[in-house]
């Protein structure tokens, strides 16, 4: 994502004095929210969905993990790369391969 | 997010062959999965959480997002703009300031 | 649900001293990340699920469920009829029978 | 919650040939769904809350949770005294009484 984008989600809270709502919580609450206005485009069928409303929610989706990582002062590479490290050991390719299992039945 | 966490993330479905679970239904039930998995960091505090937990679950939270936008060749700061577009019309600054109620409510 | 199991719930929490942390907030937080504990056993297919898991699961969620109503000091028959309802106006036989499209779609 | 009321639920369904979407993992999406529509009620603020939409998301969850029962064949009862067995094994009254501590914490 461009620094500009980022910087526009963030401009957007300022401008309308919307820091005092966001905190920590009530922004896991949203990503929650916005994530099953993703999920139900998906409700009754895996395949025919609105490609334009997926983009939608997809988006807000995110736009809302940024306002958390802003709000958290994290740094996203950071977080990733730290998860990528835990989940490459917790699925090692050779048993991971190919298998949908989780980490504790593999 | 640097080019080159977007690609270890994409490495890492590619090395598990993990592309085949990745159907854009399979990632919206994931996105949602995780983003609860953050909720539940807050679920009788919103002010006492574990923070390296609160960065872990959002870290999946933004993996998942990532594999998605990958999986459907968005373009991640074009469907956000257009999406700020949007929330920028739905909420004018004169209205919205220091409100937290819907659009529709305005 | 008979009134027994209502009873053991409540009872539950009365023991443990918990009514504290059930405000209406934290048990719809709670219904919904039970909620995707119990969507996670569908999470990579549709069909091959662990029917012990979705029974443990689905527990959950409905626990939190009597508790929300048991809080709020609900009729659950009287809400649930007021949405049947509102939803047999809203998807009228003849126009919803075998489609899975949504009211303001059909 | 009375059988007529359970009665109401199935016959809309039935009325409607929708059986053919209440796959377990379509009626699990929905309980989410339901879940964070409830959730939202509850954004921004724990106390200011809309009480007849609360009642009517938490009417659409339990819907749900019946139509999953149902579609299932489970009994209401027995798997919640299953789960009520094992929570009261996990939370012990003299370990959890007045925290809010996962049970691999307390």
């Amino acid at each position: 994502m461009k620094q500009e984008t980022i910087q526009r989600i963030k401009q957007f809270t300022i401008d309308r004095d919307w820091d005092q709502f966001h905190s920590p919580c009530n922004l896991a609450k949203s990503i929650s929210i916005e994530a099953n206005e993703l999920l139900e485009c998906f409700q009754w069928s895996d395949t025919d969905f609105n490609i334009d409303k997926v983009k939608e929610e997809l988006a807000d989706v995110i736009v809302y993990c940024v306002d958390m990582v802003e709000k958290l002062n994290l740094d996203v590479d950071e977080i990733i790369n730290a998860k990528m490290d835990s989940n490459e050991a917790k699925y090692p390719v050779e048993k991971a391969k190919g298998s949908s299992k989780k980490y504790n039945e593999l």
